[in-house]
């Protein structure tokens, strides 16, 4: 599908796009610009602690709630509301109730970042 | 303004920052990822033909309604929507009311592409 998009690109509706999937915390990539994906998912529950040694990672709440837990603070993000969580800064994600993000970072950038483990998984294209 | 946020980011709330101005086609930074800008602009009008060589440029509707003219096609956003224009590709937005739109592309990328003119400039943090 990435060859797809590249050669013909298509407008993204990203309502259309989280209603083709349910299951939370699989990212998945709905643009690329340059060396950057563009990717959506829902989030509930909690994540775990883990840094980005290289990547800034940018979080758009599109629905819901958020906060990402910083070791000295906590981020709440509403509707409309974006945090870009720099390089190298522990955080972890939590949703109370289910939350619809978009996510914008390197391509290089491994979803557990340094903590790796069961939930470490590659994008997909949705 | 840029040197704050780096050293004690805090979040960004979009419509706060789209209050904060009211000139159209000026881009305004509101939020650094690595070599990326996302910038927010409001759009009413006709702006030129041009393209980026280099960067892909990303769209994304905040409120409103963008027609993204290129060569062979119209591409209409609406709210909830979102578009990269390829490198190299030439385009014309368009929005016939005010439009608010999300802009991501690399930090190099200049507004008017190969175009230049007096419509060029380098955005701002706001």
């Amino acid at each position: 599908m990435a060859e797809g998009v590249r050669s013909h690109p298509s407008k993204v509706n990203l309502a259309e796009k989280f209603g083709r999937f349910s299951e939370h915390w699989q990212q998945k990539i709905v643009a690329e610009v340059n060396d950057f994906y563009v990717k959506i998912a829902k989030l509930q529950g909690s994540f775990e602690w883990h840094r980005h040694e290289q990547e800034d990672e940018l979080f758009y709440l599109v629905k819901g709630r958020l906060v990402i837990r910083l070791r000295d603070r906590d981020i709440t993000l509403n509707e409309g509301e974006l945090f870009v969580v720099p390089k190298g800064t522990e955080h972890l994600p939590v949703a109370e109730h289910e939350a619809w993000v978009m996510v914008l970072e390197s391509k290089s950038a491994v979803n557990t970042g340094d903590a790796g483990g069961e939930r470490t998984a590659s994008p997909e294209w949705i």
